[in-house]
Order: C-alpha cells, then sequence, then structure tokens
C-alpha cells in the first residue's frame, strides 16, 4: 500500500495507520529511558533491562514434597497393602535444618514437606502410605521409584540459568522468583515522563465552570491517567494559548525536559497548523506524518526531536484517545523498554450488529462486551467522536482496516480492551 | 453438591471450592472498608462508594462537530452541486466565546468545530460542502438537515443523569467524564490493608542466604504485589515463628490492625493446626473453611473475626497463589466494594494436549498463552506444586471442575489471565 492516501474530497497527503506506526517505531527505535536500580519489592510492572541469570540452584538442595518418609526408592521395590515392605525408622528431617544422619539401606526417616532429603535416601513415601508399627518401625503398602515426592536441587531453577529476558514486564511472580533466588535489586528502564499540554481557546481547566462556549480540559485528566496505567510519568504542562510566542517556548521547554509530549488542541485547522510550525520549528528531524486514514482521529501530528516523540493530538476526547491507542501507546512502551507486545488485552466477541466503513480508511469503533456463557458479545457504542460518555461506557474498541468496508452482524471480532 | 466431599483415603472435612467461596462472600457480605473523599486527579483504579449524577449538561450548549457555517436546515433545502443553495455570511463564531449574533433566514455564520451554536441556526454545514464566492456570499453544495454536525446541550450527559454506579472500578475515561461536568472529588472506598506473615521453621527473609534446608520467604514478595494490583495495602509482618506463644499474639495484633489477614505457613500437619487453633483463639465467627477440595491448594484455612478476613495459606507457592486467586481475591474485591465481576481477565483458548483430573475435585492449570492468527493456544505447564519458576513462565490458569476429569487436547477451554 502506498505511504500516503487520499481524503475523502480526493486531497492526497493522509498516511496509511501501518505505515505512520511503522516509520514512528523506527525512528525511535534504540531510544529509551535510562536504566535504574530498583529494589525487587518495588519493580512491580517496571521492564526489565537486563537478562536476569540465577545466582543459585532452587532449590538449593533436594527437598520432599510430601509429608512422609525419606528412603531408598530399591527398599520399597514391589511393596503393597497386600505385602508391606518393613523399613527402620533411623531418626528424623527437622524443617530448616541439615539432616544429622544419612538413611542406609533397610532404613528411613521421618520427613515433612519441604524438609531436606539426607543423602542416601532417594525418594519419599507420603506418610498415607505407610502404617506404623512401633516407635522404630514403619510399614510401605505402595512401592516408590527413585526420585517421588523428591523436588532436585536445581529442578525449578538452575544456577546461570536465564530466568527472565530484558523487555520483561515484572508481575508478582517474577518478583516471588527473583526474591526466590536471592536477588534483591535489578536493573529497569526508567518511567518516562510525559508532558501534557492543550491548547484551544474554549479549553477551561476542570475546577472552572465553563462560560458559553467553553469546555473543561477532559483530555488532561484521561491522558495522564492513561499514563499512569503504563507506568508513566505524567507532568501536566496546563492549558496553553494557541499564541506562538507563547506555545512555541512552552513546547520547548517541555521537549527538554520530557521523554515525550503530547499537546491536544482544538481540531481546527488554524491550531493544526500551529503545532504543525512549532513541531518544524523544534528541528531535526520534525515532523514524521501529519494525518492518516483513521477515524476518528484523522489530523494527528507526529514529530520527533531528537530523541523526543512529540504527539499533536486532536481536541475531541475520543479522537484523542483512538490516537493514543494506536501511536502514543506503542511508543511508550518502546521508550519504556517493553519489548513483549500486550496480546493479553484482547477477547474475541460476536458483532451485536452490522458496522459499515470506508475502504482506504481504518475506523475504530468502540464497543461494550457483554458476557454469557462461553459467548461475548460486542455492542458498539455510536456516539460522536466528542461525546466523552460513550468512551466511558466502552469496554474497548475494535478494528475495521483499510480493506474491510465493515462488518456483518454476528461476525466475530478482535476486541481491544481498554485496562 | 454436598457441602462436604471425601479425601483421596475417604477422609471427609474438604468442602466444594463454590461452597467455601458462598460461605466466605456471605459472610463478609456487607463488609467494606471506609469510604474516603479523594481528588478526580488521584481516583485511578478506586472503587466509587457512592453513585454519581452529573451536576451539568454536557455539552452545555449546542456545539459544531464539523468546520462549517451555522445554517437554518431548511435553508438548505434541495441545495447540490448542480444546484446550491446561496447565503449571506452574517458573523463569525469564535471559540470559546458567546456568539455576538443570531442566525437569521437566508443567513448563516462561520463556526469551527467545537464552537457554540448560534441561536437561529439548527445545523452545521461542514466546510467541505460549501464554496465561497465572495467576503459575503457562500454557496452551499449539498442540504442538511436540522440537527446535523451539532452535539445538542446534554446529549452527550444530562444533568442529574447517573454516570457511573457505585461499585465502578474508575479507569482513565470515568476520570475525564467527571471531570467534564466539572466535579473535583468523588467518595471511594479505602484502599484495604492486608496483613501478611510467613511461618515455618524453614523461612528466612528474602535478603539472607539460605543454610541447608531453608529457604527464602517467596510468598510474602508475590502477595504484596498481587495485593498493590488490586490496591491494597501489603503490611508485612515478616517471618513468625510458630511457637504459639509468639504466633497467637502476632496474629491477634495484625487482626486489629488491618481489614485482611493472610499468613503462609508450612503445609505440614502441625502448622496447619496451629493456624486452625489461633483463628479459632481469635473468637467469633471464627474458622468458616478448613480443607477445600482444590488442587493445588487444598489446605486453606478461612477464617473471620469480627469484620476481618484470615486465611491460613499453604507455604507452596503454587498453592498459595492458586487460594489467593480463588478465595482471598474475590474477598478482596468484596471489601473494597467491587462490585462489577472483572470478565475481562479472560480468554478462550484451544488446549495444546490432554490434561487429566478427578471427579469430586477441581484443579488449577497454570498456562502459558501463545497467540497465531485469531487462535490463542493454551499450553499447560505441568510443575510441582513448589515451583516459583513454573508460575513465573505462565500467563494465567484454567479450571478443571468438580464434574469434570479433564479435557482433550483442542478443547476451547476459559483462561483466566494474570494481571
Amino acid at each position: 500500500m502506498s505511504k500516503t492516501a487520499k481524503d475523502m474530497l480526493g486531497r492526497s497527503g493522509l498516511t496509511q495507520v501501518d505505515d505512520a506506526l511503522a516509520i514512528l517505531l523506527e525512528k525511535i527505535s534504540g531510544i529509551t529511558t535510562e536504566v535504574e536500580t530498583i529494589a525487587v519489592s518495588k519493580v512491580l510492572n517496571r521492564i526489565l533491562a537486563t537478562p536476569i541469570l540465577s545466582p543459585e540452584n532452587l532449590p538449593a538442595w533436594p527437598r520432599s514434597t510430601m509429608d512422609g518418609f525419606a528412603v531408598q526408592a530399591a527398599d520399597t521395590f514391589g511393596a503393597s497393602q497386600s505385602m508391606p515392605a518393613y523399613l527402620n525408622i533411623s531418626g528424623e528431617v527437622l524443617m530448616g535444618r541439615l539432616p544429622d544422619d544419612e538413611v542406609m539401606k533397610g532404613n528411613c526417616m521421618k520427613i515433612p514437606t519441604g524438609g531436606l532429603v539426607p543423602k542416601g535416601a532417594d525418594a519419599v513415601v507420603m506418610h498415607e502410605n505407610t502404617v506404623p508399627v512401633d516407635e522404630g518401625l514403619i510399614e510401605i503398602v505402595k512401592d516408590v521409584g527413585s526420585g517421588t515426592a523428591v523436588m532436585q536441587a536445581g529442578e525449578d531453577v538452575q544456577r546461570d540459568q536465564e530466568i527472565l529476558a530484558p523487555g520483561t514486564k515484572i508481575n508478582p511472580y517474577h518478583m516471588g522468583l527473583l526474591a526466590g533466588v536471592g536477588i534483591t535489586d535489578i536493573q529497569v528502564y526508567k518511567k518516562p515522563k510525559i508532558a501534557i499540554l492543550s491548547t484551544g481557546d474554549e479549553i477551561i481547566p476542570c475546577d472552572q465552570t465553563p462560560e458559553p462556549g467553553q469546555i473543561r480540559d477532559i483530555n488532561a485528566v484521561s491522558l495522564a491517567a492513561l499514563i499512569e496505567t503504563v507506568n508513566g510519568i505524567p507532568v501536566q504542562f496546563g492549558i496553553v494559548s494557541d499564541k506562538k510566542d507563547i506555545f512555541f517556548p512552552v513546547l520547548e521547554q517541555a521537549v527538554s525536559e520530557n521523554d515525550m509530549v503530547l499537546f491536544s488542541g482544538g481540531s481546527s485547522v488554524g491550531t493544526r497548523d500551529l503545532g504543525e510550525q512549532a513541531i518544524e520549528k523544534l528541528g531535526d528531524p520534525g515532523i514524521l506524518v501529519h494525518g492518516v486514514t483513521l477515524k476518528p482521529g484523522k489530523p494527528i501530528i507526529i514529530g520527533l526531536h531528537g530523541k523526543t516523540p512529540v504527539f499533536g493530538l486532536p481536541g475531541h476526547p475520543v479522537s484523542a484517545l483512538v490516537c493514543y491507542e494506536t501511536f502514543v501507546l506503542p511508543a511508550i512502551h518502546s521508550i519504556s523498554g517493553n519489548l513483549l507486545p500486550d496480546y493479553k488485552t484482547t477477547v474475541y466477541a460476536k458483532l451485536s450488529r452490522n458496522v459499515n466503513s470506508a475502504a482506504g480508511r481504518r475506523d475504530i469503533v468502540r464497543v461494550q462486551i457483554e458476557k454469557s456463557d462461553h459467548q461475548l458479545t460486542a455492542i458498539p457504542i455510536l456516539g460522536k467522536s466528542g461525546s466523552i460518555s460513550s468512551l466511558s461506557k466502552a469496554d474497548g474498541y475494535f478494528i475495521i482496516d483499510e480493506t474491510s468496508q465493515g462488518f456483518y452482524e454476528g461476525t466475530t471480532i478482535e476486541v481491544i480492551l481498554f485496562k
């Protein structure tokens, strides 16, 4: 497909969504925030910067996985309810202690779950398969093979094994694993600082009451929360006048102090031109993309100054969201070092009605998900792009790509869920 | 199904999983943390405690959704490329301002996207469907109906409409909506404080090096992170001796100071008895459930003292996790006021191999998810329940319930994803 496409009036200059994203990701490839060292107890959802090799075997020693008796497996061969094997109890393994004895042929030692399997023993007979005869003698009523009910040293994790790869988003179980092998801190990418600017003569701060024609700065609130969701640090620059002598220096400051800059503005032509000029003035490489075949979200501007991506988002909340999900979020993942695609956020659902689109354009359609037995239904929310209540009702969205003119009711579609 | 079932040796006393969960949720029904007032900018992922009614219409005034000309729709009826309508331009609507004029019959006013639709006008003709004749005259080449390209006052949100229901987990778009209607702070449930105690002679703190037979306190790290994931506050009590005169008073303190208490202990019979005695000693209502038909996770103890649920979790990390997901997480949602089930965390996937289970028992099987074109595959991870690396590799788990003896390869199963 060509890099540019024509809009509905035949004007060219719009970039295909996939091309725009590829240009962006290629230009920022290799740009990440710096690396910092963080205690394992504090790394939830952070992105690992280096491979982690285990410094130890886990477990460090063979452990019993049952309450029972540590034995030489050969001593139990053929043992059954009708023909039990008899073993002398030569001692007991205490939790957290090195056993003070070996298990010799014909003997066994009492052992708790998690107890260190003593030398000589190569298996554990679970308590339920033994019958006590007296203090020093036990019947084994079921035979065991070598290794039964034993977790071998290094069976869970081997020393020097790579246990986590760079680019991993750390979850609670990763943290448990790190703690388990004695790693107390790891290197992760710093949280990206992301500046948020709002422009537009009609925009007022959220704690003020609109005069006729004014509207509160919804995008700054939603964008900040979206950024926090992926572990970014939102930096609010507030509402900035779209007068060049005010807007340009504030944008320059935002770019110099942050890892990424988002400005959301009036979607009017004048404000768009201002954004374009401002990014051009910042210097190389400047504007990467201006306008995409996306609905809503067409007027997005994507730029780069040095290592700092700059996004000019449409002012309408729904359009701003679509641009965020389509372009800003992948860019945040990229500069955060997050290498692993987040496939987990999609579900397949049956469409509740026909939805049409125009060929050559990508449509983003918000949906509510309803669940019944083993079946999800996606109900399109067809509000205007200025509607914030429609966003608030949505569970996610699906994509009608450029090659499609829509989907029929009952089609199974892939829904990308909001987190 | 009966409340109790028999274990593999025919001993009764185990409770069915669904019964155990129903008992727990019924006993803690109505118990929530207190309510606090929080600024909208800080409420991400918090649980709403009261219904939110909009104090305003949104938008407050009719707004244009296009750049174009505000008109009386009747003046455009029948207009087309070949037979345009001609209208006088009587003025311009400025962003964020009350229009200084009305639109009279035969006239129009230039209007930007988001501009307040002036009195007299009932529709907007988009810029692309107009042709300028001179400064004061415009051709309309496509007719519009009343209401075209206008978002009416209250169309997005009506004054006094309930925009968010109690029990809602606040997402970024909810925050945008709240900000948009001028709400600056809301009442949410306090984050529950959840105490974590570890017992067991073999457990040592994670920053120490194990002696033979010792193992680091993995569960405390994973549980704390899991609690943070659902906006709880983990309170670490550290490793507590399982001697009664030490353990009982520490547990009492934990119960009196927190909204929930988790202790994870050696899974040996002795430690289990200690937990049972400790919960009984706390007083009414005491032990709700002791032992469930769940694998892994059978030896869980669920108790309640006053308003504080107390969970005795098995020591093995995988067992502790399964008990967390099955019982503790629903209890956290309940005391956090989170009314809405989290259906979003499941996907359907095809099973990569046969998995067997025993009838009458619920099995929890960890899986990795692999994605190919429009198809997810669930690959079971069949590690021992002491294995923390298997947890670290898992993307989620599926359930083989009591009535099933397993699934064949290729069966579509519902996988519950880790967050």
